[in-house]
């Protein structure tokens, strides 16, 4: 047993127990710590003996398929009627939930689980740590709260998203519980090297040569503070990579020493610009993110944009960052 | 006190505590490891009130100046009678000390703390675990056989230490005990995000512009399990980026799905042919890299090599690669 930073609700702990079947939502166009919070604690629940849905309005399965039970999303919501729980993972706001949320919101008791710091309160039973390393560790605390075992594939999912959305431990939410946690899943025979195996050296050559392009476009502003990439309609064409494989491609930039934010601007299949934010310093990127309708957290945030050109979105969004530098 | 998944031997323990004045020696060319286990060891030893001297043969202080006493670092080597105990860390081998190895050797007793998979012995007392993550988590080991309280100082070279050598917690050689020992670092005042951008967050433009013409020069083999990257004298003079920003480039190659070796191929300033390997898979690429004289761990190692060209090491090295695959 691990000593958490703080108790679990014991509102949580107490309607979970009570439930025998629940929906578990993860938020449009989840990351890993999304899809591996959902299915640990799916795999949690249903080790205690409840029936578990997996329901996400839209994801994609090919960047998180490695992750131990993704096969089980639907984004077919069913009757309602069926369940007795509702829960959101690392939604920081009830629109994350897509567009099945006012369906989703008739489910109570409701149970929201996050860690984002910008979160805005919805459904009837909230558990939100902002400072906690992702929505993966609250997961982890929830499962000793209930007395369940983590099975090898619980341990594998939390991990993942551990380890996802902590950049590999790199990132300021890193906590020393985060590290004994991780540690703890590694005694359940998680192979760490695996894990990053799958999460990071998962490059095609197509991808590489992307970012070859990627990192051609390179420009910087404002006293080398501002880092803006772009991937272009004509890059993904000419090096044959997918949209999803530019991952990571914002952390080269944000490694700039002079850099206090790093945008990275992506040409859409659907005719959208989509902007990623990052920031080191003190600016706070969800603020940004926010004016163009987006959100996120203070070091990392996006938007996406339509009718635009990239030159235009490049434009707007540098002044927008240099009145927050 | 955490519990190491072994002791610290007696003989380390005793001889460290009857030193007056010791020498403390990293590996010619030392990575942060190196760098911090001795830095770390020897301000343990000094709260200890032992006087402790700081010896290595050639280090790029450029890379490690971040890492807390590093300006103590001396590559002269004074008179050896005033030392009455030696101390080798991170070093492979004896000639990893350097030209100074004989003289060194001199100094009896000489410990020599290790972690290297393929060390030859050397020394009078020898420690060497290879299933440790690093030297650091064994210097960490040895502060608590002492009783040593870790200084925040000694803390960040330790953290320090792990995280370059583990690759930020990815590589197989991260246990649970290595992130137990992590967040006790963590305990004492670390923030990992400060570790992580002094280590990986810290390149300059010139440096963002030699990756993108390094990734030009990819080129894959053999059903694209080889990648080979290159930074050739032309690239360094055109984007003016420095020998050392070369660091972490060959983990882009190394993370192709296909790629099973990644070499890395760079001009030296001294006319050599610097040749970095990674593997992923069943090829111990030490073996290779012993081949053309160099060493290191199953999956990183490295060589140098003169009197070549770029296009003839690659050439050998591709069908030593080859053999092993």
């Amino acid at each position: 047993m691990l000593n958490p930073p703080k108790q679990v609700p014991e509102q949580v702990t107490e309607a979970l127990r009570q439930a025998e079947s629940v929906v578990i939502v993860s938020h449009v166009f989840p990351d890993a710590d999304a899809i591996g919070s959902q299915l640990a604690l799916g795999n949690i629940l249903e080790s205690q003996g409840k029936r578990v849905f997996y329901y996400c309005q839209e994801f994609a399965l090919s960047l998180h398929e490695f992750i131990p039970g993704s096969k089980q999303l639907s984004n077919k919501l069913p009757d309602i009627s069926q369940f007795d729980v509702g829960i959101a993972v690392d939604c920081g706001d009830r629109y994350r939930l897509g567009e099945q949320m006012d369906t989703l919101l008739q489910i109570h008791p409701f149970i929201v689980i996050d860690h984002h710091a910008g979160h805005k309160e919805f459904g009837d039973i909230r558990w939100v740590e902002a400072g906690r390393s992702s929505s993966a560790e609250m997961i982890f605390d929830l499962a000793q709260a209930l007395d369940a075992e983590i099975s090898y594939r619980a341990a594998f999912c939390l991990y993942t998203a551990i380890v996802s959305d902590t950049g590999s431990f790199k990132y300021e939410s890193t906590t020393a519980y985060t590290l004994q946690v991780a540690g703890h899943l590694l005694k359940l025979g998680i192979k760490p090297s695996e894990v990053a195996g799958k999460l990071f050296d998962n490059y095609t050559v197509n991808r590489l040569r992307l970012l070859e392009k990627v990192l051609g476009s390179l420009k910087l502003y404002f006293e080398d503070q501002i880092a803006v990439i772009k991937a272009t309609n004509e890059m993904f064409e000419a090096t044959g990579a997918l949209r999803e494989d530019t991952e990571e491609f914002i952390n080269l930039p944000r490694a700039l020493r002079s850099v206090k934010v790093a945008a990275f601007l992506k040409e859409t299949l659907e005719g959208y610009i989509k902007v990623s934010l990052r920031a080191k310093g003190e600016c706070d990127v969800s603020l940004v993110a926010m004016q163009f309708g987006g959100g996120g957290h203070r070091n990392a945030a996006g938007f996406r944009i339509k009718d635009k050109t990239l030159g235009e979105v490049s434009e707007d969004l540098l002044q927008e960052i240099k009145r927050r530098l």
